[in-house]
């Protein structure tokens, strides 16, 4: 009976299972008869179960879930014909979009390995990502503008934490990872939906506050970094829990530390360093350096992965200018937890960060009410991709510049002012 | 290392990626750049693994795979809300219709627990049945249709080995059934590329028989059975591998053992038992005894399961006549090795047997240029459903009635006479 017997997992399945009932609840707040979209890796399985089971106990009509496979995702780099490297699902995305246009909620379990695509050419990686960023923008659209309830929540996949704790035995590997997103996602407490309205709270008290300050633009200074972020005209800060256009208020992601809004797109001057490697579609990108003229970059740098984030850039216009900038005290519990988590869903909940793309109409005064082409005037920008990396340290001072020319300390080494 | 460590299956891999050849080769013929919809049990990951890495060494564009959980299928009976089960994902379907009309082939693994749902309230696995009939209808077509290179074969799933072997170890029933299966699907033999091909001419002999006979009907008589099948008008037999619309010869099934043919849906007189028990979407129908008059079902019982079958029987009224009439003989190796699969896929290839619901329109003389108005003109019946169901023994005779009242023998005790 070497195959079947039940297998000791060294994730906690109480605080698994809290992890199901949070994302349900307030991540998703998923309404009585609300069907359900679910992508996960495969690896997640334990996870997608509960979701799954959570979902239904909540009133869910019918809950889809997709598992992604690493190994044949590889296979697909090892073996497909050139010609698959332009192609990508589009039937299925657009399916999914009219998931969503019928009310669908849609949950992404994140966890896949970070480094998957490390060894492959990336010419094919940049290609196939492209051909999937096209087909998947009508489904990519309805979470952006935030048209219905999402929520994105992880699972300790063993090829990611076999990344994260390169020198642990795996098992061993796995429970670190476990207990870091147990911790991060404030699911290691007694009443975690508590702890989560708490949390939200406390994120609504900072947006609140910088959207009385209407700030013009954001100066960071610090090492290798001289950047002024003009924001978009109207932008509005938004952090934690937030009204979807069909009228649930739901937990994007889990964790979430940030407080976030839409900068201008053509008002970014000076240079900026990363703080922390980006992990991109399975690619590690490193010590990013660029230099933005009018809101676009124009001079980019990095010490590994230097290829793949050229070919980011020149994805289309957008991809050289910023759609998100995101405040987030160096003292975060998962900045203090000292875990370099290389996924972006973690990292970013670190650290200050920018992200290149597509910006959210949500965080735009009235945005619901918006033309493409009125937030594309107010400073919105329009990409294919968005990809948040992380500028924010210990060292990193930011001042509030107001429209007048005063500055308001923001941040000092790293912490609200 | 509990989770990690490589675990000792009992499926040998020598033979499942043999399988997996088979499946992309035989079974599909996959085209270079063509695409692959692929279908699975979460638990044949092994095997989807294996047909992907061929998928793409045979050329394939991409390879998009859905994978089914069972215990996720069980969350939904036990704790969704009444209004779930008649729903079903169409968005889904459609896209994958989609998907054919693109050109992508399409493959199935079969191995689900076929006593899977035994347990739930059969009015709500029939109404969930029904949505998902309706909801999938536009993509079946294209398969029933012939459209695509389409394909089946199996894994075995520990949950379904199980159930063939209930007095076993778990590791040694699977071991047995992945033993059966490949017996069956003809990959325990040194080229089962080459036996497939024998295998195909063998069964296009046949075929090429009785549509030089052209009969009227069939006759059968055995224990429990006096029936008489008219043929459709301008039906043709096929057997082993067939040309889909698309140019592409292919093998639907793994394994194949059958002829088959269009009855027609208003000239079926008599009766007929059952002679091996059915699974229909995770519950068992048994000793089933039918009585046509006019080609319509009059008259039902089962002595298990017949509220299914009869909910079956009422999904529209195409369910009551048969689609599909094949011969099989008592001595083919699935009905020799003497195990009862409780999966159709094997059962109907180890004896004769006919289906309730939709025929295929390839079955006709000309078949592709028939509209759907002459198809059933001529005799061929159109339904949400197609269920093949067994009727074949030792103990069966049947004879070919000519146009002139003639009859010819066609088997006599289960064997090609």
């Amino acid at each position: 009976m070497t195959l079947h017997a039940p297998l000791v997992s060294p994730v906690d399945p109480v605080k698994l299972e809290k992890l199901a009932e949070v994302a349900v609840r307030i991540g998703l707040q998923l309404q009585q008869d609300q069907d359900l979209v679910m992508t996960a890796p495969i690896a997640a399985l334990p996870l997608a179960r509960l979701i799954t089971k959570h979902a239904y106990m909540a009133g869910a009509g019918l809950v889809t879930t997709f598992y992604a496979d690493e190994e044949s995702t590889l296979a697909r780099y090892r073996h497909a014909p050139d010609a698959s490297f332009d192609k990508a699902s589009g039937w299925l995305y657009d399916g999914m979009a009219r998931a969503y246009e019928s009310g669908a909620a849609r949950l992404a379990i994140a966890g896949d390995n970070p480094m998957l695509l490390a060894a492959e050419d990336p010419a094919k990686v940049a290609r196939a990502n492209k051909a999937n960023s096209i087909a998947y923008k009508p489904a990519l659209e309805h979470i952006s503008n935030f048209d219905i309830n999402w929520n994105i929540c992880s699972y300790p996949n063993p090829s990611w934490a076999a990344q994260v704790f390169p020198d642990l035995p795996l098992d061993e590997a796995v429970r670190k990872l476990a207990d870091a997103i147990f911790a991060a996602s404030r699911v290691d407490v007694e009443d975690p939906v508590a702890a989560w309205r708490s949390h939200n709270a406390h994120l609504a008290k900072r947006s609140t506050w910088l959207n009385g300050e209407r700030f013009a633009a954001l100066k960071y200074t610090g090492p290798g970094t001289d950047l002024t972020v003009g924001l978009a005209d109207g932008h509005e800060w938004h952090g934690g829990a937030s009204v979807a256009r069909n009228g649930v208020t739901c937990n994007p992601n889990i964790p979430t530390e940030e407080v976030f809004t839409t900068p201008h797109a053509r008002r970014v001057e000076g240079t900026v360093s990363s703080t922390k490697p980006l992990s991109y579609q399975g690619t590690l990108i490193d010590n990013i350096q660029v230099r933005f003229e009018a809101g676009r970059i124009v001079e980019a740098s990095a010490s590994k992965g230097e290829d793949v984030l050229n070919k980011v850039l020149d994805t289309d216009e957008g991809a050289r200018r910023i759609g998100e900038v995101a405040l987030v005290p160096h003292s975060s519990p998962i900045s203090a937890s000292g875990v370099l988590f290389y996924n972006t869903l973690f990292d970013e909940n670190a650290s200050c960060h920018i992200a290149l793309g597509q910006c959210y109409s949500k965080c735009f005064l009235d945005g619901a009410s918006l033309t493409p082409e009125q937030i594309a005037a107010q400073g919105g920008n329009s990409s294919l991709i968005h990809i948040d990396w992380m500028i924010g340290s210990g060292e990193i001072d930011i001042d509030g510049i107001c429209a007048d020319g005063r500055s308001v300390p923001v941040m000092r080494k790293g912490e609200w002012a």
